[in-house]
């Protein structure tokens, strides 16, 4: 049972909390920017009767089969989530960019220079890597998360990173920004929690047979927890092409922005698993509508410990921002270029706070 | 086996086509665009080992797997397909626009005129439909035909229409510019092999569960004919995703563009089977490098006898032909608008040859 | 619209198609096993609304969405079809076994005699064959039609070969007794009709991404053309499971058979794509509940044109017959061993009419 | 990097752990039925070079792409896993029957007497339930295991249960015998290291878009940790087909018995979603060769709080009894029956360890 408040006014919310609990209902508060919601599980009937009565009470949803605080018309004009100072699922284009793996110091400094240079408004890099076989390359670890760390703050960009389970939120909040929740987790519902209660920004992507619909409801979880920070990553999803490593499933761009108002990022990296195919269907994703993008960069491919099929080189990155950059003009969109007036717009590095070439 | 030769010369053709043909095959020349070839078919056996020494001959291949005539490297800048007088595959973008059926005189004239103002560049419009069920409408056959034939002419559009059966080729081709095979009849080789004899250009559309490598060897059949003027059309294909009619696979297009010489459509109507889906996709298809479009375009799609739910209205056809231009120019291609600077580039209608909304 | 009869008396039959003609209707007389049908074709409106009200009308539908003959109401307790004298959809599991393509006398003699001596109801062999490829082996056309059908006589067995269209329709009659609509042409609706007017048995292969709604209304073409024998046959789905050539749904046979009175085969060649796959898929399939098997043998698979990967050797189809007869028995089928007695039952070779290893 | 020992001594193994933790990785000693192995992890490169030559060592794998401890080539014979007194694996099949979740004492309680006295090998039933929607019933948690514990205690049945994350394992021990790794979870690498360390069966189903290649990597994440009890489970996979939940795929049942030595299971329950198509399914299961069952039964479906469609009744259990007993001997595998002389073999209920319906 979700129940909306007309306001934000205390005496009303405990009141219908009360109710709730008195009612057999696990109740929380969700105090989410498009609303104060109360939200009780735990029971399926139609216990409650009377809370639709109570003071202060908006509406009440019960037997919900799709997403309720998701769905695009709880928030019309669709949320903004800060990634460090950019609000993604606004004008601006978020580029988040870094390789799989961070695999060294002079690897993860190196890519995060660049891609700040050229127009990254986050740094990626797996620490802790969920990988098909137990014979891969498992990730640094911890050592990983603390060398991203230093890359963030070394080039000013706020990091992404992924969290496997539950257990390492703790250990990990200090090291991250944004947790990403990968493909194979986005229906691991106690990671979901954990994500939901843990107050930072979370980039949850789609799992690779999941449908929107599935996609959406795993989101309802986190924000379930009371954080509204969710943003959704499409990735490219199982089918039986092979030329291809997932199909890139872009119609869930504008599918996805029409049902629910969290920002949506597309990963043409592992959608579509080539090189040669990331800059036009990075092209395609802004061009459908995406707030943004999440891609694959490492200083040598050839040698990375993972995803080097996928993963552009340093000048391909740039080539990818120069040819984002018209296409996103063209559907009202801009790459943010903080200071870019100093270089002269759209051409050539930048710096943003506390980078540098020279650190 | 497929035998290239060094130039157009006669007799070197001859001599080599004989030698295969006491060899035991059955030889077609191929004069193609791209090169003088002789097709051997009806052995899959190491015969005929003495041709690669033969005077003329460039190359030889057996047992190919993959396609030979539709490779990239066949042509490796790219083959221009005549649709009237537009060169597919060049820097202006195809846009055929049209009923999915052609329902009456008025119905195909409104929708031919719109679109041909708003600057389509082909009149699309099905008189003989495959429709999944018997129940449905199955187009109004030659009645059909002669009405798309009379619209095309009224504005000066070419016709491409769908051919479902090779006995058909013949009385159709008076009415036809273009042939179009559908989706569900991607494999059916007898069909490809006739409109790969009937001299007119054939825009080839992506079975539902054909991978790429299939689709090219499906236009393979085409171009074995003698026919180099295949235009491959991505339409989205089947996947467990029920929130859209069909997955459009965008990453066909850069796949397909570095494997093969032909020009690559998008049709995002059946790609994504929703109305509002089909813009932002068609901006995405041309963003990722599509040649053109294939959309669904009728007066009043509420009542239309088929695919209604995805067909654009006129006006959001003026939407679309709106928003893809600039994204076009963002990726260097252009939306072919003849007399355009009489009214000014990017807006308004426009008077092709024949055309006239008086005739 | 579809109106059932409740009887089968001419005169009413008759006023009831000349109202239908009246009303606009294309109208077809279906004289089928489980009813007097006449159906109205051409438009989807609500004309002809007073039929129901004409003597001998047992009810009229109009609008179907799913299929309507091929409905399992029409005839709860299942058809069977004929297959020379084995009634396919009893208690006799059909067995048509054959090799991929005809490839030569001795080749298909063999396999034929075989077969028949170990338990094959029919025999399967394509002389048109559809190959993805154009480079690989297309069939021997008449030649192959011919030697099968010499080889079906030499043993007894009704042939099953396939047609890719319709123009072949009538040379191929007289050499065979069922025509096969194969997977890449379950939806070729030109070949459907026309399978529908030849009177013969269909064997109609599910199409690689034909839903099983689909399936049933592909054979409701058929169907729709006065044509009940319809075959279905379950032969593998596209999925991104690449062990296997297709993904066998074999839950597609409790589901069809829930679904519809047809009889439902299952072809674990295809299916598997595995040689070793190939018998256990087998006792799978008749424990599921198929009326039959459809599976590929050749004596010699290393060296067939075709499918050589998925072809039982002799012996192991001799070895299939063994271990699906026990199944068959647990499930409440048989395999039909005609003369059995004689040998004994369920083992070794039998002779049937025509047939003898000396002719 | 993988070592297998020629034997069991221990100072040979010492010594090449020793070597291999001097040239960098992290070793586990796995004394596993079909020998004693040492793996090396979180190295990729080709450091322990002169391992190969110490005594002792049998053979040495780097760089592994598939499975090395799950392959079929380990163990020719298949490995047993025995799971309460029943060796899953062997002649006997497996039945594991219950609830979807566990609802209460009364419903587990009189699903457990019942499947017990008709067969079943171990009693299943969801505690802590992964549900799509925060808005379904979650599960019990603690208070289910309980419960779930009981029924089995007073059945004489060994219980399986899910287990969603790596910090329940401890505190579920006590009540489980056997952990399930649920399909959204089989790509969980924490939590299959987690079941991998605790000692208990595990029974890891099929991730619905997880290629058989995938699947089996999985196990070898837990047979990593030295725990070789890892039982498949298939349940069928996502695909375009909607007539039912998922596509049972039954293709890998003989495609993994013939890759891996571990036991496979099917799941019909989930691999249909339909309660009409369990027991064809079943049995076609059993024809397959799958080494038994997971099947889904509720005292009352109708009123199940997850997965009611799918769940066979008490009456349709004891027909799915039936009618796999026939067919698990046509294939040479029994239905275990302990004490089954004393009421005559196949009919009717028996009494376990433990077990009685007065109790």
């Amino acid at each position: 049972m979700i129940v909306r408040m007309k306001d934000r006014r205390e005496e009303n919310a405990l009141a219908v909390a009360s109710a709730m609990a008195s009612a057999g209902f696990d109740v929380s508060r969700l105090d989410l920017p498009f609303g104060l919601f109360l939200a009780g599980m735990g029971r399926e009937d139609d216990a409650g009767g009377g809370i639709e009565a109570l003071p202060g009470v908006d509406w009440v949803r019960r037997d919900a089969k799709g997403p309720v605080l998701a769905a695009r018309e709880r928030h019309p004009e669709g949320s903004r989530v800060l990634l460090g100072d950019l609000p993604v699922g606004g004008e601006d284009l978020a580029l988040i960019a870094g390789p799989c793996s961070v695999e060294g110091r002079d690897q993860i400094r190196t890519a995060a220079r660049f891609v700040a240079s050229y127009g990254a408004t986050a740094l990626r890099g797996g620490a802790y890597k969920p990988r098909t076989s137990p014979y891969s390359f498992q990730g640094l670890g911890k050592e990983g998360l603390a060398l991203l760390r230093d890359a963030g703050r070394a080039t000013g960009l706020p990091v992404v990173t992924e969290i496997m389970e539950p257990a390492d939120a703790q250990a990990m909040a200090p090291f991250v920004d944004c947790f990403q929740v990968g493909a194979r987790s986005m229906q691991n519902f106690p990671l979901l929690r954990t994500v939901g209660q843990a107050g930072k920004p979370v980039v949850l992507k789609r799992g690779p047979s999941a449908s929107l619909s599935e996609f959406l409801l795993a989101a309802e979880y986190v924000l379930l927890q009371g954080n509204p920070n969710v943003i959704l990553c499409e990735r490219g999803i199982k089918t039986f092409e092979t030329a291809t490593r997932n199909t890139l499933d872009l119609n869930a761009v504008p599918v996805l922005k029409a049902a629910t108002h969290l920002p949506v990022l597309v990963d043409p990296s592992h959608g579509t698993g080539r090189q040669d195919a990331v800059i036009p269907m990075a092209r395609a994703a802004v061009a459908a509508g995406a707030d943004g993008l999440l891609v694959e960069v490492h200083p040598d491919p050839d040698h990375a410990l993972s995803d080097g099929d996928q993963s552009l080189t340093l000048t391909q990155f740039r080539r990818l921002v120069e040819e984002i950059r018209p296409v996103a003009e063209a559907v009202g969109r801009r790459l943010s270029v903080p200071g870019a007036s100093r270089f002269g717009a759209g051409s050539g590095p930048r710096i943003r706070r506390g980078s540098g070439w020279g650190v």
